[in-house]
């Protein structure tokens, strides 16, 4: 299975645990991993090479600076936000399929079902946290993002790309100009311009097992009448995702999967 | 290592769980499986010792019926309850330590620094958890269990055996006839009598590292001014102890600790 991550240095240890998690909750699976990251050291390279151990395999890329010359730089975020949306011009062309993960996650399921997921003709596979109640509404974000199409917001977390179908769609220079034209409007720019520009053309998956905002323990509890309990997380869900400000690595982080997540970073750090 | 377990087949999932942590916590480890326990088939017995693999070995015990021809039975309690404080009887004349765990707990650290105790002529190291204002206070158990000599009250869950000294200094007819005298004031009959016999030859180890009250997670972190913290325990804590009444393999248990425990259980039935 080929697997996407990018990122900056300050996301190395949480992409450990990502990593780690992932390839101990998937025995028998052999994984790719493509990184798309600018400031990592050869130091930092070998740290997660070692990681991968014999079994999966490293893939650092290199990213062309003329990629982004027309970019532009919205607020405070770098060029790197832009990876991850222009990944299908910047991973080897006989790759058809990848998974993106964010580092902030923690794998405890095998994720092969979600990766062999039938795309069609979509472009990418993801999760809507919105029959959470999160914040913002699928109705304002709509008008917000100009996407009167899409069915729902999508959390960019984890992707499931159609390779093939996305290097034809997607274009860096319509991404360039929608974050131009909408710049005083985006939130989480990356997210936002992948639901403004392609929203439509992306298969929901259920976040309950791919894509588990783990700060909401209780909504889906709820919501499911008490079905999706504890017992039924730690069954069925693959992906906990440790959304929003307050991460799980930080010190006095806590909440129903801190011991958990806390757990598994002393374990990559034992190693 | 050594490691003793007494059980009834209702705690064998639990068992599993614990000998699962205990194993995957301390790589490189090969421990010795000491089992006492009347009511295991010989299913479970193949099923606990597949859990073991080629690394650990298990040892399944038989107890003679005549060691306990004169043991009360103290209210609802099985002769079970008697195992472990007869354990240097019961287990080969050639060991002379051993760990003895009770089945509802999580490893999540090595547990080698714990069984390398120096016991001098204490016959076991044991923790207390009553610096953390457990109901029955010290005093009050020290009258109740009619020892004045004990500085606290012992957890049972987690011993390290002297058992060389144990062969020479408990007898069950000591046993018994305490069983006999205290029985109505006996709370928790075996660990009370482990106290009010024994409870001043016991060397006190701390319980914040070897035998953590799962339910306190809050005092442990007040009464050490925020030091003890979810980093701190999942660092440094070797064993999990889910004492009370509420367990974490029952559906709808929940606490700070459920998320790790519930996911090793089903890493466990996963296998």
């Amino acid at each position: 299975m080929n697997i996407l991550v990018t990122l900056d240095r300050n996301y190395l240890r949480p992409l450990r645990v990502m990593l780690g998690s992932l390839f101990f909750n998937n025995p028998g699976a052999a994984f790719h991993i493509y990184l798309i990251g600018d400031s990592l050291t050869q130091v930092d390279l070998a740290d997660l090479s070692a990681l991968c151990g014999t079994r999966h395999t490293l893939h650092p890329l290199t990213v062309p600076e003329t990629l982004f010359k027309e970019a532009p730089v919205v607020r405070y975020y770098s060029r790197a936000m832009y990876y991850r949306l222009l990944a299908a011009q910047l991973l080897p062309k006989d790759l058809d399929r990848i998974l993106y993960l964010d580092p902030d996650i923690l794998v405890i399921n095998p994720v092969q079902p979600l990766y062999e997921t039938n795309l069609g003709s979509f472009l990418m596979a993801a999760a809507t946290h919105s029959g959470l109640f999160s914040g913002i509404s699928d109705q304002v974000n709509r008008m917000r993002l100009d996407n009167y199409e899409a069915e729902a917001y999508f959390n960019s977390g984890v992707l499931v790309m159609n390779l093939a179908a996305m290097r034809h769609a997607v274009r860096a220079e319509d991404i360039y100009a929608y974050a131009r034209e909408h710049a005083d409007l985006l939130i989480l720019p990356d997210q936002d311009i992948l639901n403004g520009l392609y929203g439509a053309r992306i298969l929901e998956v259920d976040d309950s097992l791919w894509n588990y905002d783990a700060r909401k323990y209780e909504r889906y509890w709820m919501t499911s009448q008490g079905e999706r309990d504890m017992d039924w997380v730690m069954e069925h869900t693959s992906i906990l995702h440790f959304c929003g400000k307050n991460k799980p690595w930080s010190q006095g982080y806590m909440g129903y999967f801190a011991a958990l997540y806390k757990h598994y970073q002393h374990l990559l750090e034992r190693q």
